[in-house]
């Protein structure tokens, strides 16, 4: 599996790089961002934040937006942003922003026209990390967090993958897919009528039935315009609680749904992060 | 003269808002960003940076991109963010990135067919401020700062107006407009052919001939890739000498003319005006 680079520059004494490669996963070719510390010896690995973007987004929203890269290199953590769904002229896609290119859900379609190509979980759970730390001076640590679409992503991901992660987080996380428009008509899309698959990518269902307790961390803005009608962190708090998951989740007043917010409180969660990913 | 908010979100415990207001310098609508930290106390005011950026670039690139509201907040700074020309269906445009729309230079353009709306020298010295020191709570301590095109335009307006700024600082600025492709063609559109009146905005002549001496900051990445033919660092840099003006002005390996480049460095500027935007 190789990777070709696309873009580099510097940042904080790192590099900050975008890279191509073929996805046998997904069946085309893919692009994502890669943030590196700048090494203080040679052979020095360092552990992963993969960051999962939310809808109409790619690669580049994060990177350029989030300012993580002070901290991460102040930290010494390494962070992989991929690209939101497959991608290309072959790629099957639909008009509306919230379904096809730019909003995989991070899931294995099952259904036409989106099978054969939108398979995010699998990309992102195994091809991606693989490909990262065959190629990288990166550890096998890693955590993961996201963004609205990205934040559903994370934790439904890490809920499902017991010991792949030191840490989970997300910013504005849709907590609720199977109870929300946005969830309702992707998974309906991409997974069927059965609602039993539906359940397998819910963070509130999965919460409930996780059998390992990962340090889990949600931020919240009060003012999210999306608050009430998509993201649903009520439903996920009370289905934490009620599974005795120490999830920690914060509301804060005023804040929104943009990278106004993640900038705000990219380094809490990369702190967060950091005291997993680096503990000996 | 007054302003309507366009959008406003919240950005570490400050407001990031963007405005529209009817320019009576520009003859159009224009655009600003503004930054205002957290108000410890109710009639606080605070000094203000004025950033100007860079050929295509409009108010929300630094916005969005540089990282600054963090030090901003911190430190109890606003940030101004200005657009780089007049705008609009009925103002002169060109198909070119380097001229027109997008690429106004800081000048008051004297050629036809820029005359009438081309004024950026006098809306960013005289109408902006007055306009956000009569509706925003800021003091009249201004600091000044930008990027390329926005550098030269930040260089040029300090070293024109003893007293107006406390300080100047520029990231990757063209140093020296007169002997570059950049400002040959956008002096001789809107300026004309005679080279006397290009001397009033070049930032190497004026360093030559300034009474007042203010600090000023540069910062240069040597893997930039108009360092050479565009913003000739060291035509400043031996100005500066010749004149015995305290010119700081670092090179920075490996960084390019991105705004990566900004982001990392944008803290070490805040707190370069900080020290003298804050002093009593």
């Amino acid at each position: 599996m190789s990777v070709e680079l696309v873009s580099k520059t510097q940042s904080f004494d790192g590099s900050q790089c975008q890279y191509r490669h073929q996805s046998s996963v997904l069946g085309c070719e893919m692009r994502f961002s890669i943030f590196l510390p700048s090494q203080a010896e040679k052979d020095q690995r360092f552990p992963v934040l993969y960051w999962l973007s939310g809808l109409t987004c790619t690669d580049e929203n994060f990177s350029q937006k989030a300012g993580a890269q002070r901290m991460a290199a102040e930290l010494g953590i390494a962070l992989v942003i991929p690209d939101t769904s497959p991608r290309g002229d072959d790629v099957a896609d639909d008009e509306s922003y919230d379904l096809g290119q730019g909003a995989g859900f991070y899931v294995n379609a099952t259904q036409a026209p989106w099978k054969p190509h939108y398979r995010m979980y699998d990309y992102i759970v195994e091809e991606l990390p693989k490909l990262v730390e065959g190629n990288f001076p990166v550890s096998e640590r890693r955590a993961i967090s996201g963004h609205s679409m990205g934040g559903h992503g994370a934790l439904t991901i890490a809920l499902k993958n017991p010991g792949r992660y030191t840490s989970v987080s997300a910013f504005s996380p849709i907590c609720n897919p199977m109870a929300c428009p946005w969830g309702e008509k992707a998974f309906a899309a991409y997974l069927g009528a059965d609602k039993t698959l539906w359940e397998e990518h819910d963070a509130t269902v999965l919460v409930g039935r996780a059998s390992e307790r990962l340090p889990m961390l949600v931020s919240q803005g009060e003012e999210d315009q999306f608050l009430e009608e998509q993201l649903k962190p009520n439903a996920l708090e009370a289905a934490a609680e009620a599974a005795g998951y120490p999830l920690k989740i914060e509301h804060h007043a005023g804040y929104d749904h943009s990278y106004y917010f993640i900038a705000t409180f990219i380094e809490q969660h990369l702190r967060f992060h950091g005291d997993y990913l680096l503990a000996h």
